[in-house]
């Protein structure tokens, strides 16, 4: 029961805003993976509805459109019966020369307990809580992805649907614990492989990246320190390997007019996952893709539709859960 | 009360998707009237809410604008005390490359238990629904409108609209048994006109179709079978002489453009609705539009506003009622 | 406790719709104030939500886009417990050839209580509301801003927080008498300054005007009368001299395409609101600004940003508990 779960408080849970993955301790993971299967237990239900946000306001700010995360968002939000207010900058202040953060002020004076912020560039998300910090509000950020930095809620549920694989009740960080993951993919520019990377090596799993070296540069780990145990691949196949999980990275069109990428077709050919690539993966093998996919390039119809290899669903189901957990988490102790 | 409603299944309803009116049995246009009232009397309480799907998420997927219809289908779920989700395609994952099936599939990952589909391709939403069906989803289509081909729910407002004419609280597909109804306009590139018709055909109406050859061909026919009594007729005359009611249908710009018609102005002085043209018409004539109106050319404003005539405002308010009845109906015995 | 509020009528209420401030009473103002201080009391409870408008229907109709105020109207509508619908003209029947007065009589239909309508034009509001007198519906109607016309609730919020400087529990009307207020910029352009006028020199107020003279001609004066005491200055210095409130007006960037200014720059210099000009102001001035804002041009980042100084987050605040009062007043008799 929901009723039982412990404030996030108890839960030993500190963060203020979701702003990266890369600051969160095993122990935060795990809390979230535990947090987010007690809230699927809730959407198993009949009612579907906790009262925990209940008079709560979250605003979506979704600087970048994406209809599928900011419906994920809504909808678990609403599961928590919080009030939802949409921002959309199409037809804003913005346009009007108001800055982004006097916008962010303006739905804060509106009562706005936690604001939900896609921006396309990086740091925005962070900038925002900063004010907010400083002006002494106790308003909550979540960073629905910024740029190519980070985009945690994807990450937390990409590791959900991992750990899941193992115990869908009870998932446990310790059961990634030296699993083979592979990225595939355009890395460089990918704030989900960024994410996950931090997410991945914190629960001790061994981390594969591959994809054309203009995609994968070696200065790519600077970013993350020595420490973290990963490895570059300018081919598939070392990648592939024994892996227990294949994650594909969307493929942005634009990287082709960049001159980044030959052509689709040549891509597909060298990264793309199908079936056939999968023969050197560990038995039972799961694909995952954060949607939405380019189907036949960067994993095979065949691949993607085989319920025994994709989590592809698994994902998307995953993210109502474990953001309920993050809206929880950072909202459920507010003033 | 509403709490007495039968369950659809009682109600002998065995619909589980809603695509098209041509497989509708007598019993379910019944139905539908008979469930639509018994809402009806909901929207006159006070509260105006019933909890039939409190934790049910209905989906609405309008990859063609039309805000209308997208507003009567989300306050009858509202009615209802479902969740809404709107899925806009405009700032959507549609122009990143994923495949309309994908986009169901991720909205029915969320938890989507009815998606209510308007695409302007004639058979998507059947082929969401097969690909639904065949995944063995319990997840409910209603077709809001595909191409020319069918609007079932704007088909069943207006023969709500029409029965309760003659019982406001017991609306009878009978009534219409031997009624001539006219339908004059665009007849060729409407959905409006051939959900209607097979609806106004199983309620035993004569049905008489009028228009410029360009949008009344007689292949049009065919797609009806014979045993339809349907007559075409390319001047308006005969087509309202002693009709009972006239369904006029909106008139799209482009037919200029496609040169199907020389003007909008001898397109109104042809097949326009006017006072005088409806003097051959039955005594208690009733004049319908599914809007939104040209007045001017489909009607003119003298019969549109004029409320001893014109069933336009009862077609919208209709509208709410049935959309209730039809998500009642096909939500209502969900697992 | 706002089960206790007296109904709209006991408190001596009388207009059916809200379009302009120029009819208001000083004992409407009042109410007005009265009313959102006991709505402000309810935001500050930790579920923040009153039963009052259950079951109806708040239709924001925004011919002219705008987030923040449409937001704004949503969250009071929520708070009221109110169902919203949004009408969106972008993706709407309007580009169908529709007018505004059928997609009106549509969303009256569809059951709408309270329309809340934005349009660029002035009169708009006023034609829909005489329109659904005519037909005798109970339907009533809120102007959110008609062209150059009036913005009463902008007017009402900035009134209420003008009035909350001297008592947050209860507002007076009668703490304006005699305060003396600038008003700084596009004045003839703007409808937020027309409303303001009304409520302000209601409340005995003495207003002064400040900004060029093409933005501030004369002849705005006769739009008010003789007996309003509104001041006109065509530099700010003698406005801002011993004045108690300072509002700033938002200047639109198309105003320096039309000739009527050389410059952004030369307009900050001239009119432009920094901590150096309102030395001259009494002890304790207030700023505001109806949003969004242009930073450095209608007033500097240092008075924006002081909160000793401005009220404009106050103002936001404010929207919230004003509209609800507004909703409530012309809709918690609704038949």
């Amino acid at each position: 029961m929901i009723t039982a779960t412990p404030t996030p408080a108890a839960l030993g849970w500190q963060h203020h805003h979701i702003l990266s993955l890369a600051d969160f301790s095993a122990e935060d993971f795990q809390t979230v993976l535990t947090t987010a299967a007690s809230f699927e237990g809730v959407l198993s239900r009949r009612t579907k509805k906790v009262p925990t946000l209940q008079g709560r306001v979250v605003t979506t700010m979704f600087f970048e459109a994406s209809t599928r995360t900011r419906s994920s968002f809504e909808l678990a939000a609403k599961r928590l019966s919080a009030d939802i207010l949409n921002f959309a900058p199409g037809t804003s202040s913005l346009s009007k020369g108001e800055t982004i953060l006097d916008t962010a002020k303006t739905y804060l004076a509106m009562g706005t307990d936690i604001m939900v912020i896609r921006h396309g560039q990086a740091g925005v998300p962070q900038a925002i809580a900063a004010e907010m910090d400083r002006l002494g509000t106790g308003v909550r950020i979540l960073n629905a992805g910024d740029g190519q930095h980070e985009h945690p809620s994807q990450g937390l549920l990409d590791l959900y649907a991992l750990c899941t694989t193992f115990s869908a009740e009870a998932p446990n960080l310790a059961d990634l614990k030296g699993k083979k993951i592979a990225i595939v993919g355009d890395i460089l520019h990918s704030r989900v492989a960024r994410s996950n990377l931090w997410a991945l090596t914190a629960a001790g799993a061994s981390v594969h990246l591959a994809g054309p070296p203009t995609l994968v540069p070696t200065e790519f780990l600077d970013y993350f320190g020595d420490d973290r145990p990963i490895t570059l691949h300018w081919q598939l196949e070392p990648a592939l390997e024994r892996a227990d999980f294949v994650m594909t990275l969307r493929l942005q069109h634009e990287r082709m007019a960049q001159h980044l990428l030959p052509s689709i077709r040549e891509y597909h050919q060298q990264f793309g996952i199908t079936r056939d690539r999968l023969a050197g993966c560990n038995p039972g093998v799961r694909v995952l893709h954060p949607g939405p996919t380019n189907r036949g390039v960067e994993l095979s119809s065949d691949v993607m539709d085989d319920p025994a290899l994709s989590l592809v669903s698994r994902q998307v189901t995953s993210g109502i859960a474990v953001r309920m957990a993050l809206l929880y988490l950072i909202g459920g102790n507010l003033p």
